[in-house]
């Protein structure tokens, strides 16, 4: 079996070779003395291997002065201070965890020149208890939708992976307080079922070993079909006696081999395109028997509120959009306690923008995970630069008044709203083993951002990408101005040049880079935008598909009056007349989709000017390869501006008025 | 190395199997005596095999008659006579090329069960000189838009072939008289290169050898750029004295293995989209080394009239449909007289229906090869049935009017108009490892009518299907009226409910199954429809791009006149307005769109009823693999049907008159 030994560069936190790790500690005098508690000595090495490679051991602030591991057991978990008296620094934690999380957040104060300041005192705890990436890996190690390369930790169906790859990768996380990992696609086919064989657990054991070091607890996805086709079982009915008697049996070996395991995801599994579950079972008796068999082990059941609707493009009024809160919002109440469900953002699939799905918040008795998605699936793929931290604080901040005025999304997962359910935030993975982890090198800020912002729901957006900056790149004001500049609204600019006002779609179905507006339109995906030669715009109104009733009354009304509704939603809510003046931009809507295109190319146009502005002051690799990048995303932005431009003139007949090149 | 042993089925000639073959020849009774010249005896096994196959060799009329082979060295070459006198029956021949096509012509007598009547002659002589069979294999295996499973020739970079399945296939082609093959790809990437190479050309020699035996040459597609690759020389132009040399060595060598090959196919070798060929050598120049090398060995080069232009569907007057004539027309009489231009009927690329290229017959000086298209990469790729035999016949009988009101296309081939020229037909071919060779069993008469056509270019297209059904399904009287019915006029119904009016294209691209109206719209293929709110078709007169210039005047001006242009191909030379009233069907443009689509598919329905009726009166698997077949077709039509109605319904904002379903 061959490993998959390609190279990776370092992120924010530099790598450590392996072989470095495996020797023996030697003495360093990195800082005059270190005082660590029993058993948690490799945190010293993390400490020496991290200095040595920083090339900042003679740094004199740091040299003089002696770093303690304090434990306090009063504190909560993962909770840590950092206590900065002259020469002496302290990490105050309850265990292990915050120990890790504080020499973390040393290493960052560090690398930013900040730990000469003589005095001073650090208070983290995290917003929230689940932070999580998910991963969309295959036994084969191809990777759903993965855009970076292949999986890191399967290979031709077996389990394959290069561990010093695997310990970066554990740290990294670590790094930015992810604290749970699943690493596996829950994919309802066959080779999903074969992870938790005796010998893949078996196998299984070294990276879990290596993630729990870091704090972090695996999940693993399985087939809901196991007891078939694992099992040798003639049926895998969840009420069937022989059925519940296997799950407890494999969860108990799966216990076995790893013993602190988070616990299951499960997909829903359907017979048929109208959600039917197998054996007429609801989700809450097809969850049950793995929940309960998890219950013994405090594992949890991650349960994916995915549906399988045969959607139509023929019969508009079956909307895509409706049928996760048709199909889960009754059920609430009724799952048990360590079920969790994992709900997407938004009622599609992750486009470049939806409203917030009204799932979210709607069930008060029902403990839920919150998922975004940093692959880029139909932002850009990781050819197109798009920072994804603006829109995971927009959605955040979205306001579903459920309850009150401060009912938004980060309010309802921190546990404000309704007390007794559990919430967390996962995130589809956007790595593999791409040199940069990443495909595209400014990439990796998502992950980073990603795991910052779910550790602190207030963080401050622009300090975070400057940060991120600083670590990852270099201390230059100008470097940092301009990159923070191409990147910060880069989400922004890839709605304008793609697919403004809510639209989504428009790509070629099983590509979703390549801009084709009725790539999805006669097909039987959901997503459309019924554009004639009068209109264009989803009707989802009370009048319409009735998508706008599932929210509360208050955004019920707001997204049901034209003049209302955000306008970045528009055409998501509304099918709106190519003539009709916008209430907020003061333009037709003919005339802002031209506007829209036109200025997002010209956006990515300046991004190219302020990067070739920074050639000397980074390094040329990154340099060139970002500068390939930007190249491609500009033609991609030119591409998709004339396409979708040229595509409404020819529907609505209507010119530009500034007279702009659209062909016609 | 695994040999492809894949099962096949019988054709309209029934398969000898290997073993049968190797036997030595024992007596039979089957014609009371049979005379042979000296070394054609495998003529008889082919004679006794084939009668015992086909249980008929107790049929008395065979039984007590004499089989006698004459040879008339006055003859022509592949010129035949059968004369039946009583009991004697002689087949009169120049040679062996002859003698099996008569052998053949008396399998189907026997078959066709016409073999009673007492007395009869028959006079056969091809049309043409080169009549011939295009594979698109790779060396990999994989066929170019194969449709039809892979290679019977070559697997994982290498030949590898089951012997016997390559004698059933070169006995098909004699028997319906195809006497040139391509067996390769003629792809100027690395791969296509290796064929000539020593220890290939050694492994060919078998397969050569059985269809040399069969009357059938072989021609090889070469990568141009071989003096490079294989021959490591640091160019390959072709003025080049090294390059020069290296041909003929290398030509030799070939002729040493395969003394008896037709000759070399050559797709032009362009370094860049503008049409440039490498070294900007023109391309007289760059065939001239080949065709040299080859003239000794009275080997032909056959040129392909590729081009390789970047379209825009920006710029509208750069048209694909002007580019063979225009990159090639002036070359006229400045090939080598062993040179063959390869011209694909139409000027876009084997659309469901398109003009006659004119470039056919502009030439007054230059041999030319009219090519066909069978694997059906826009007629249905073998899933929807497609009998092309109606569309070839409607290119041969297409007037350019170059000469006089004779110079049909057919005409041209026929040499009547420029006497001292040559020409051939050559056809890609639809067969590969599938149990029917060709995947959907029906199309197995594409290849059986394509060879008796272009045998004798005047012949009675109902009367060959109708033969072909009796030698392949059965000689039942309504399974004869209902399967002709069902195929006769399949494409023309396959027009009707994808892409008709001459628009061809509308569908995925890379595909081009499904559906896609704007699938090629906004890509650089060079096809275009233009719908827009108004109008749609492509201006290809003397005010648009000047596509009808180049035709004879008398075509220019029917072409050119938009109320006397072929209805058929309204669109391929006219943006149209929706409300356009079409001359002939008397209906508005948009309404004939809605009647094509709806009739089209309203026809597929008929189909099926026919062929549920004669249900037991055929083989029944052939009956169950036809009808899952018809289902898809149906299903396709309707989904064609649907979405390119509701797509110029959107467009045009226009109603049916007839008030049928379109969904808005």
């Amino acid at each position: 079996m061959k490993i998959n030994n390609k190279k990776y560069s370092d992120c924010w936190l530099p790598n450590i070779e392996d072989n470095l790790w495996n020797k023996k500690v030697i003495k360093s005098n990195i800082f005059k003395n270190i005082y660590i508690p029993n058993n948690y000595s490799f945190i010293k090495k993390e400490i020496i291997f991290f200095i040595k490679k920083e090339n900042i051991n003679f740094n004199k602030h740091i040299k003089n002065s002696t770093l303690i591991f304090k434990i306090n057991i009063d504190m909560n978990n993962e909770e840590y201070y950092i206590k900065k008296n002259n020469k002496l620094i302290w990490i105050i934690s309850k265990n292990k965890n915050g120990f890790l999380y504080g020499l973390y957040h040393i290493f960052r104060i560090i690398k930013l020149n900040k730990y000469k300041k003589k005095n001073f005192i650090i208070k983290e705890i995290p917003s929230l208890k689940i932070r999580m990436i998910n991963h969309k890996d295959f036994l084969s190690g191809k990777i759903e939708k993965g855009h970076s390369g292949n999986s890191i930790f399967f290979f031709n169906n077996n389990i394959n992976f290069n561990i010093e790859r695997i310990r970066y990768y554990s740290r990294l996380l670590c790094s930015i307080g992810i604290n749970y990992i699943c690493i596996n696609n829950s994919d309802n086919n066959l080779l999903s079922t074969y992870l938790i064989n005796k010998n893949l657990l078996i196998q299984l054991i070294e990276i879990y070993n290596i993630f729990y070091e870091y704090n972090i607890k695996i999940f693993i996805s399985i087939n809901y079909k196991s007891p078939m086709i694992l099992g040798r079982l003639n049926t895998f009915d969840p009420l069937n006696k022989k059925v519940i008697i296997w799950w407890e049996k494999k969860i108990e070996q799966i216990y076995e081999y790893l013993p602190n395991l988070a616990g299951l995801i499960v997909s829903p599994c359907y017979k048929n395109k109208n959600n039917n579950l197998y054996y007429d079972r609801n989700h809450i008796e097809s969850s049950n028997t793995i929940a309960n068999a998890l219950n013994f082990f405090n594992g949890i059941l991650i349960w994916e509120c995915n549906i399988n609707n045969n959607y139509n493009w023929k019969i508009k009024n079956f909307d895509k959009a409706n049928c996760i809160f048709n199909n889960f919002n009754n059920l609430d109440g009724l799952f048990l306690n360590n079920v969790f469900l994992k709900i997407k953002f938004g009622p599609i699939d992750f486009q470049v923008r939806e409203p917030v799905s009204p799932i979210l918040g709607s069930m008060y008795k029902t403990s839920q995970i919150l998922e975004f998605q940093m692959n880029q699936e139909y932002t850009g793929q990781q050819i197109d630069l798009c920072w994804l931290p603006l829109k995971w604080k927009n959605i955040l901040y979205f306001n579903t008044y459920y309850k009150n005025k401060n009912s938004t999304i980060k309010n309802l997962i921190l546990g404000n709203i309704y007390k007794n359910n559990n919430y967390g935030i996962s995130c589809v993975s956007n790595i593999g083993d791409s040199f940069y982890w990443t495909n595209h090198f400014l990439s990796q800020s998502n992950i980073f951002c990603y795991g910052k912002i779910i550790w602190n729901l207030n963080i401050n957006l622009n300090n975070l990408l400057k940060e991120w900056i600083k670590l990852s790149i270099n201390n230059n004001k100008k470097v940092i101005k301009n990159i923070s500049k191409i990147m910060f609204n880069s989400w922004i600019t890839y709605e304008k040049y793609t697919s403004p006002l809510g639209l989504g779609g428009m790509v070629e179905p099983n590509n979703n880079y390549i801009p084709n507006v009725d790539g999805y339109e006669y097909n039987n995906f959901g997503i459309y935008h019924n554009a004639n030669r009068y209109s264009v715009g989803n009707n989802r109104t009370s009048n319409g598909t009735k998508f706008t009733e599932q929210y509360s009354i208050r955004n019920k009304i707001k997204f049901n009056d034209i003049n209302k509704c955000y306008e970045k939603l528009l055409l998501f809510f509304h099918n709106v007349s190519y003539k009709h003046k916008l209430k907020k931009s003061k333009v037709t809507l003919i005339q802002y989709i031209y506007n829209s295109h036109f200025n997002g190319k010209k956006e990515v146009k300046e991004w190219l000017y302020l990067w070739k502005k920074i050639k000397f002051l980074i390094n040329k690799k990154v340099y060139n390869d970002v500068y390939k990048k930007l190249i491609l995303q500009y033609k991609n932005s030119c591409r998709w501006c004339d396409i979708v431009n040229s595509y409404f003139y020819r529907k609505s007949g209507i010119k530009d008025i500034l007279n702009r090149k659209i062909y016609s």
